[in-house]
C-alpha cells in the first residue's frame, strides 16, 4: 500500500441531519471517531448501531466495510439483539493490512411490515385480496432490484405470482410466497426503501502478530551462564543463549522476547535482590541502561556483538520466532546520553541531575529522560535507536512504563513507524489507571499488559474475559502472563504447581496472546519476602535453569501442548468470539469461542469450550449448562440426549455431551478440559 | 443575535494529536458533538472530562465556556472526582440564548507537584533548601503570568520570599508559603504548564421556558359547558373559557395549555368513552381534525373565531400565562387536505385511503399522513400552519405523537424554527422506546413527556430522579404529569386524595417543568374498566367542573402552593442540582436541590429539601441522613447538634435539623415537607 493511501485515515464526517431512518450510537468508535477500532486481517469485528422509525414498520440494517482504498469490500446484514432495544448487530471481516473503515446502512423493510400485516390479517380473513396483491407488489418490485442474481429473481418473481394467481386459498398463498426458500432470498437481497447511512468510522488492520502470539520471556545472560566454585560465575551470552532456542521453538512460542541487552551502569548498581549495594559479581539490572560501552543502540560487551545478536535473530526465525526488544526509556547515571546530553534529564537548582523518586524513596541508579526539555532531540535519537534494532531484525518491542513518557511522544513515534515500516509493533507494560491504559492502546500501541494476573476468583474472571472481548480489549489487545520478572501474585505464591497449570491453561486460552516468563516450567514461586516478585530476582543474578526436573519436563510439556491446540483452533486465535457458560461451581469456569466458516482465519469454522477449575487446592464437582446456540449446535433429540462430540484436546478422551455436562475437576492433575466441539455423529 | 450567527454553529474539530496533558471523555457531548448540549440562561451545566498525565505529576483541568460569537465567555477551575478516577468535573454558566459551545483545558500543576513532595520531604528533613528554593522560583513564576491582579501577585510574592529568606525552620517557611490564602489565590491563578485543549462542543441556549414552567391542560369546549335537561349540552366556547384563566393563574401555572381547537370530522366519529359509533350530540374527539369547516389553520366553528382566540391568548398573557396549542399530525376523513391532496395520504391498492391500523385493529376515525408521498408539500404546508398560529401568540407547541412521524420532517422543522423565531419551543409528547425519546430530543425538540407517571416507588423515584438530573434529562428536558387526559395510573386510581397530594409534590419539585390537568383538582380517578385513563373521558365529551366542592379547594390551594414555592425558590427551577439523601423507611424519598449565588438564576444562593411519602395508604415513619455537603451546611458542633434551620414552606413551621432527621408522615395530611435550608442562627 501506497503511502499516500495510508494517509487517507478515514475520518468521521457526521451528517448534519438525522437519516430518514434514524442511525445513532454506532460501535466500535472511539471518541468519536478521533482514533480507529482495531482488527488484524481475517479477524471478524463486530459492528453495533442503534436503528429505529416513526411508527411500527419494519426497518432493517447492514454493515458496510470499506477497504484502505475507499471502496466497498463487502456488506452484511446486521440482527437485531434483544427485543425492543432497537440495537443492531453485525459483523464484517477485513482482509488485509491497511487502513479500513466502516458505515451502518439502515432501511425501511416493506416486505418485513406487511408480513407482519399478512400474518395477522389473511388468518382472521381481513382484506385478504388487497393484502394479497400489496405482497405480490412488493415482491415483484424486490424481483427487479439492480443486482438481483437471476436465480434469486426467479423465486422472487414466483412468491409474487404464488401470492395472486391460481385458486388456492389464501392463507396456503401467503405460506407459499413466504416459504424458508423465500426468505433465505430475502436475507441476502432485501427490498431497502429509505436507504440511510451513518457517518464513517475508521478501522485500522495491522498484522495479525498484533492480536496472535506465544511470547516467551529471557534473560539472555542467564541462557547459558555457568556457576563455577572457583572462578564464580560466567555469563551467558547471545551465543550461548542461541542453543537454548530449540526448547522453546519445540514449545510452540512464536515471538522470544528478550529483556534489555544493552550496557548495564555501575553507579548505585544494584545487587541481590535489589540490595543497595551490588557487589563485584552482581551484573546489574538490564534496566539501568547505559555505561562507558554505550547505551541504547548497543549491546552489552559481556553479551556478544551484532554479529552475535543477529545470529541468535536469524537462528530464531529459522525456528519460526520473532525476536521482541525491550524499550526502557530510562538511563543509568553512566549512559551516554547524561554527559552527551545533559539537558535531557532534569537539572535540580543546585546543578545535579534528578534520579527517580517516589518521595521519601529514591531511585539513585536511574535518571529519567525530561521530554519537555527537548523533545524534539530526544525524538529523534529514539526514533533512531530503534531504528538500529529494526535494521537488526526486531519489529516487535515490549515497551517498558509508557506511562511515564508524555503520549505525544508516543503518538508522533507510532504515527511515524506506521508509515515508514508498519509490520512494528509495540507492546505497551503499562499497570497503571485505566484511562491511561486506554489512551495509550488508542493513541496506537498495538498490545497491552493488563490486569489478568490479578484476576483470580471466578467472578473475577467471567467478569474480565466478557470485558476483554468488548470494545476496549478490541483496542488494547491483551497479552495474558501468569507471572513476568516483575509479576508473582499471591495466588501463584500459594497455589502450588496446580495454580501454574490453571493460569497457564486460563493465558493460553483467554486471548489470542499468552506470555510466559522463563522458570515458569519450574514452578519457580517463592516470592521475594514484602514483595510480589520472585526471590532472587533475575534482574539482579544470573539464572540458569535445569529443565529436567520432574516438574520442568511436566510443565514444558503442557506449555507445548497448548501452544499446539492454539495452533490447530483458530476459535482460540480470536478474541471477541467468548461466550461464558453457567457453571453450578464456584471456583469453575466454562466458556467457549466460536468462529463460522466464513469469518475464520483459516477459512475452518471451529469452536473450542474450555471448563477449567480455577481451585489449587481441592477437587471440585458440579455441572456446566451449556448455551448450544452459541457453540453452533442443534438442541439434542430429547432433553438430557447428547447434542455434541466433545474431544478433550489434552487427554485425548471423546464424550458426548448434552446441555448439561457433569465435571469433576482434581489439582492434583490437570484441573480443566480444552474440548473441540463438533456435531453429533 | 443575527441570524448569520446562529448559523455559526459550533462543530467539534478533534485535533489529530493527543494533547500534552491528554484529555478525553469529554461531556455533555453527544454522537461525538454531532448534536449540541443544551441550556437556558444562566442554568449551570456539569462539564466534565477524564484527565491525567503519565507519571505522578499533579495536573489541573479548567472548563471554558464559549459565547455565540466565538470568544471565551468565562473559564472556571474544574474539580477532581472520586479518588484515582481521573474524572474531573466544573461548571459553566452562560448567560444569553444562542449557539455556545465548551471545551476543557488540562495542564500541569508545578505548584501542586512541588507540594506534594516539599510535605514528604521537608517533615522528613530531606534536601531541605532544594526544595524550598525549588518552590520560592515556582511562586516568583506564578506571579509573574500574565493576567494576574496586583493584590494575588503580591500574595504569590510573598509566597516565594518566605520560603526563602530569613531564618526560620524550614517547616515553618513552608506552612507560611502554603497558607489558606495562598491557596485561595492558586485556586484562581494556578501556575499552568504545557497547556492542553479539547475539540470544542456546541451548548445550545433556549429561553427559560424551556426548562421550567408549570403548564395546565384544558379542553377549552368544557370551560364553560352546559347542560340543560330541555336542550342539551351547550358547548364551552373560547369566550367561555376565557373567564376560567383568573382562577388558573391564580394557582400560579404559567403555560396554559389548549387541546386541539380545530374543526372535528364527522365520519366515523368516536362517541362517550371511546365508542365506535357517536350519537348526534356528541362532540367528537378534538384528535380527529378537520371537516368542511376546515383543518389545522381552522378553529372549530362551535368554540368561535380567530377574534375569540386572540381574546382568550391576550387575556392570558395579561396574567402571565403564555398559550401552549396542540399540534397533532393526523385527518378526520373530512379534513379539507383529504380532497385537496390525497397524494399526502397512502392509496391502497383497491383506491381507498388507508386508515390508522394496529392489526387487527382499525382507526378509521384517522388517515395518518404519508410524509414520503410529498415530504416538500406537506412540510411546507405544516410549517404554513405552524405561522398561522405563531401569527396569533402561540410560541409553544405540544406536538402529539411525534414518534410516528419521520425525524428528518421535524429535524427541518425545528431548525427552520430556529433561525426565525428562536422563542418557539415544542414538546415533544412521544411515549415510546428510549432511542426515539432521546433522538428527537437530539434532532430539537425543548422538552418531553416522558415514563414519570409509571415511577411510583421509592427505588424507581429515586433512579429516575437521578437520571432526569443526567446528560440525557439535560437535553430531554422532563415534564412531569401526574395525570394527563391520556395517562390514569394504577397508583393514581387506587391511591385516592393521597395519590393526588403526593403526585403533586413530587412533579412540582422533581424536575423544574410540571403540568397538571384540569380536574386534578377534583381527584378524578376513575378509570374506564380495562384502561389507564379516565372513564367519561373529556376527549369525547363536555366535562364542566365545580371546583368549589371541598376537594377542589383544598387541592387548588395546595396547586397555588407548590407554585409559589417554586417561584420562591430557585434551586427548585433547576435540573441537574439534585441530591438523593438516604433514608430508613422503603416508602420515603428524601432529595434535596442547591444553587450557589454564582450559578443562581436570579443571583440568590438557595437550597430545598423534599421529604416525601410515597405511601397514600399508610403513616411512615423513619430517619433521613442528610449530606450536608452536598447542602453547603457546616457539619453540627457535635454530633446530634443542630446544624440547619429548616423552614416548610408547606406548613410554615420552622426547625432545626441535624444530620439525622425524624420524620413522620401521615396520608391523611400532607405526607411530606418540602423545606427551605439555611445556615443555623
Amino acid at each position: 500500500m501506497s503511502s499516500a493511501a495510508r494517509r487517507r485515515l478515514p475520518r468521521p464526517a457526521p451528517s448534519a441531519a438525522i437519516g430518514r431512518i434514524p442511525i445513532v450510537e454506532v460501535g466500535p468508535v472511539f471518541e468519536g471517531g478521533r482514533w480507529p477500532a482495531r482488527a488484524v486481517p481475517r479477524e471478524s469485528v463486530p459492528v453495533t448501531a442503534t436503528v429505529f422509525r416513526e411508527g411500527h414498520d419494519r426497518v432493517g440494517a447492514t454493515a458496510v466495510l470499506v477497504g484502505p482504498e475507499g471502496k466497498v469490500h463487502s456488506s452484511r446484514a446486521m440482527w437485531p439483539v434483544g427485543q425492543g432495544l432497537d440495537r443492531w448487530e453485525g459483523r464484517v471481516v477485513p482482509d488485509a493490512e491497511g487502513e479500513w473503515s466502516f458505515r451502518v446502512e439502515a432501511w425501511a423493510d416493506p416486505i418485513g411490515t406487511w408480513l407482519h400485516e399478512a400474518e395477522i390479517k389473511i388468518p382472521a380473513g381481513i382484506d385478504e385480496d388487497l393484502v394479497l396483491a400489496t405482497g405480490a407488489r412488493l415482491f415483484a418490485k424486490a424481483s427487479s432490484q439492480v443486482g438481483v442474481p437471476s436465480e434469486a429473481r426467479r423465486i422472487l418473481a414466483a412468491a409474487a405470482a404464488a401470492l395472486v394467481e391460481g385458486k388456492a386459498k389464501a392463507t396456503d398463498r401467503l405460506e407459499a410466497a413466504v416459504s424458508t426458500k423465500v426468505r433465505d432470498v430475502l436475507q441476502d437481497h432485501p427490498l431497502r426503501e429509505h436507504l440511510s447511512t451513518s457517518a464513517t468510522y475508521p478501522l485500522r488492520v495491522v498484522r495479525e502478530r498484533a492480536l496472535v502470539g506465544a511470547w516467551y520471556e529471557v534473560f539472555p545472560r542467564s541462557l547459558g551462564a555457568e556457576f563455577h566454585p572457583k572462578t564464580g560465575w560466567r555469563t551467558g551470552t547471545l551465543r550461548t543463549a542461541l542453543k537454548h532456542l530449540d526448547r522453546i521453538a519445540e514449545m510452540g512460542f512464536d515471538v522470544l522476547y528478550l529483556t534489555p541487552i544493552h550496557p548495564i551502569g555501575t553507579t548505585f548498581r544494584k545487587g541481590r535482590n535489589n540490595a543497595l549495594e551490588a557487589i563485584a559479581t552482581d551484573p546489574g539490572s538490564p534496566y539501568a541502561i547505559g555505561s562507558a560501552a554505550g547505551g541504547h543502540d548497543a549491546i552489552e560487551p559481556s553479551l556478544g556483538t551484532f554479529d552475535d545478536f543477529d545470529a541468535l535473530v536469524a537462528r530464531a526465525q529459522e525456528l519460526g520466532m520473532e525476536v521482541a526488544l525491550d524499550l526502557a526509556l530510562q538511563c543509568s547515571p553512566n549512559h551516554p546520553w547524561v554527559t552527551e546530553h545533559p539537558e535531557w534529564f532534569t537539572t535540580r537548582l543546585d546543578g545535579t541531575i534528578a534520579y527517580a523518586e517516589n518521595p521519601p524513596k529514591k531511585y539513585q541508579d536511574i535518571y529519567p529522560l525530561n521530554f519537555d526539555n527537548d523533545p524534539e532531540g530526544i525524538y529523534c535519537e529514539i526514533l533512531r535507536v530503534l531504528k538500529v534494532w529494526m535494521a537488526h531484525g526486531v519489529r516487535i518491542f515490549r515497551v517498558d512504563n509508557p506511562h511515564t513518557k508524555p503520549l505525544p511522544f508516543w503518538e508522533r513515534l507510532l504515527n511515524e513507524l506506521r508509515e515508514s515500516d508498519p509490520d512494528v509493533l509495540l507492546l505497551a507494560e503499562a499497570f497503571t489507571r485505566p484511562p491511561m491504559m486506554h489512551t495509550l492502546a488508542l493513541i496506537g500501541f498495538h498490545q497491552s499488559y493488563n490486569y489478568f494476573a490479578w484476576r483470580n476468583t471466578k467472578e473475577e474472571v467471567e467478569e474480565y474475559l466478557a470485558d476483554l472481548a468488548g470494545p476496549w480489549g478490541s483496542v488494547m489487545r491483551p497479552a495474558l502472563w501468569p507471572t513476568t520478572h516483575d509479576i508473582l501474585t499471591p495466588f501463584m505464591q500459594w497455589g502450588g504447581q496446580a495454580a501454574f497449570v490453571i493460569r497457564a491453561l486460563l493465558a493460553a486460552t483467554g486471548a489470542p496472546t499468552w506470555g510466559i516468563y522463563s522458570g515458569y516450567e519450574l514452578v519457580e514461586n517463592v516470592a521475594r519476602p514484602g514483595s510480589e516478585e520472585q526471590i532472587d530476582n533475575e534482574k539482579y543474578e544470573f539464572k540458569p535453569r535445569d529443565f529436567t526436573l520432574e516438574t520442568g519436563v511436566f510443565m514444558t510439556e503442557l506449555l507445548g501442548q497448548l501452544n499446539s491446540i492454539r495452533a490447530a483452533h483458530p476459535a482460540l486465535r480470536r478474541l471477541r468470539n467468548i461466550t461464558i457458560h453457567p457453571t453450578s461451581d464456584a471456583a469453575t469456569v466454562c466458556f467457549s469461542r466460536r468462529v463460522e466458516e466464513w469469518e475464520s482465519p483459516d477459512g475452518k469454522a471451529d469452536c473450542v469450550i474450555v471448563l477449567l477449575s480455577l481451585d489449587p487446592q481441592h477437587a471440585r464437582e458440579g455441572v456446566a449448562w451449556l448455551n448450544l446456540d452459541a457453540l453452533g449446535i442443534a438442541p439434542p433429540a430429547e432433553p438430557g440426549k447428547p447434542a455434541l462430540t466433545a474431544h478433550d484436546e489434552l487427554s485425548g478422551t471423546t464424550f458426548e455431551w448434552g446441555t448439561e455436562v457433569f465435571f469433576s475437576l482434581d489439582p492434583a492433575g490437570i484441573p480443566g478440559h480444552i474440548v473441540s466441539v463438533a456435531p453429533l455423529g
